[in-house]
């Protein structure tokens, strides 16, 4: 039975945002269309954007949807010459001046917010942002429902997220941004989303993600991140035990409930995650979208890690439906293959 | 008990289609993740990838996946200054200039093909263009699964597709595009799609199009679609009956077999809609990202109907589940509310 530790690249669909989906894909109608096929798909759409802006807390703010973070990111980001810092996910620092310094926690230090943009939470370490007031735009994919955050009080301009990592679906994200503002919109042809998004929308997705969000707030409401919090530092512990020089990135600072960064000198990080894979643990060495590569982290090399040891890091991010039994028997696997691993470097 | 005859705005799912989507939305990798999960992921992806391209005929090409047509549009020609013509779909002119020259019947004159991009069928009135060998983009969104289109054979550089107009999900596309081609990326910021459209792939979607594409295939092998045009030419004959004066635009040329744009001079498209609706079928006035708004189409402007006679069309498209008692019956309630117009305008 494989256990699944890798929620920061994706998270397992929720149910509702399952039932959702289903219920939508039978709705023929294009949002477009004015006849009552076209009125449900587009009455979906609408219900489904309320939903989100609600649970979201940004109900006095707009909402985009897009195929995903990465195109959002784009859609707040392209053109405007923002400052970001190096620990920013690969889609946001695609499009800002990646100079804002980045402090040995990880921490970032921003001078001019409305000129900058910064992540709610990192990927790899979990490490939260104070996000100051006035702030350009905020990635804040890897925190919304892990997290407490209502975008009407966060005094941030745009926020970009992503479904897949609250549990709705691949292939959707949104854009929040200030009411009756237009980005200049780089999907073009057709007047959806008030002419700032091009395309039939993707009415299964968008309804799968508003479940999904209303599903997640749930949970967080009813406290089920805060044993997650505590699975982590059993794991956390546990490591610690079985190799005292395993550094836990960003243990001192704010971090999301559900993410461990452990950094063992020596010992490479997706030789870790393969070993972790074989013995039926799906693990990371970085963000997804990066893991493909074999290189060291630029987020831990922006937060000062030489780049060898910057190389040596295994990523364990949990969700509620992980059990202390899963990251107990994960910690025995782990400390199985580092007492491997320092028998053959010996 | 709805009629739903508005096949080109967007297409039923097909059950393959449903199917295959539930299956991928239980698989919880991230296609970037080395994991196992993540691995299963990809290979849902790749499969997907090949079984499309065997079925557009497209086996010494490639294929980027995009969250649908309108993205694939801005893909193939963003920054190309290639030429078109006024009849294309919104998502195509917006990035060209429309100058090719229209015949009344709807059929394009290209004299630089590798400047230029033409449709493969047009939304609104079905007319089917012959793609000049050497053609540097085809929008082939309204012809795949209603034609044969065998991309290998067609003599075109890259081929825009949409997943919802042949029974997939909305949400997904894709662009044909020669092996190695690389064009500049609009969404950056992860490895995706070998650099091409970077963001987390949408696996369910990807693999629903996919499936939608073979059933789509099975059905115009097994003649499914010459049933569509008989009914469509049954459909024609009865409106014709009841109405000498309305014009079938272009009868006389190569059209999509399921396609019938009836322009009835005096008698308002979005009236005609409006009414049908009413008496239970959905059909259109024109493509579905304009019909939204109340204007002239482009289209039939573009053919030289002067502009009263433009606002004066109602689109009928047909798929393979419409029966003919379904026809007949739109027949009537047609010709029973045309009655009553006249009888108010006289």
């Amino acid at each position: 039975m494989r256990v699944y530790l890798d929620w920061n690249a994706t998270a397992p669909l929720r149910p509702e945002a399952r039932a959702a989906m289903a219920e939508a894909l039978d709705v023929v109608g294009n949002p477009s269309s004015v006849h009552a096929e076209g009125r449900a798909a587009r009455a979906l759409v609408e219900r489904a954007r309320e939903d989100l802006l609600e649970a979201l807390g940004a109900t006095q703010s707009d909402l985009v949807f897009t195929s995903g973070a990465t195109e959002a990111a784009a859609l707040a980001l392209a053109g405007r010459g923002l400052k970001g810092a190096a620990v920013e996910h690969d889609a946001v620092a695609a499009w800002v001046e990646t100079s804002l310094p980045v402090d040995r926690d990880g921490r970032v230090t921003v001078e001019d917010p409305a000129g900058s943009t910064l992540q709610l939470a990192n990927s790899e370490t979990g490490v939260v942002q104070t996000l100051p007031a006035g702030l350009a735009v905020s990635d804040v994919t890897q925190g919304i429902g892990r997290l407490p955050y209502a975008h009407d009080w966060a005094g941030v301009g745009m926020a970009i997220l992503s479904a897949h990592k609250f549990g709705g679906p691949k292939g959707a994200g949104a854009l929040i941004l200030p009411r009756g503002h237009h980005p200049e919109p780089r999907a073009k042809g057709g007047g959806q989303e008030m002419g700032r998004r091009a395309g039939t929308e993707n009415v299964p997705a968008i309804a799968g993600m508003a479940a999904a969000a209303r599903a997640a707030l749930r949970d967080l409401a009813d406290g089920l991140w805060e044993r997650v919090a505590q699975l982590r530092d059993i794991l956390e512990n546990a490591l610690e035990a079985a190799s005292p020089g395993t550094i836990f990135v960003g243990r001192g600072v704010a971090r999301l409930p559900n993410t461990m960064l452990a950094l063992t000198p020596g010992w490479k990080g997706e030789t870790q995650v393969m070993a972790m894979d074989l013995a039926g643990f799906a693990v990371s060495s970085g963000s997804a979208c990066s893991s493909g590569k074999v290189r060291a982290s630029r987020t831990l090399r922006a937060m000062g890690f030489a780049e060898g040891d910057a190389a040596c890091a295994m990523r364990v991010s949990l969700g509620p439906a992980v059990t202390e039994d899963e990251v107990l028997r994960l910690a025995d696997a782990w400390s199985a293959a580092l007492k491997k691993h320092k028998s053959r470097a010996a």
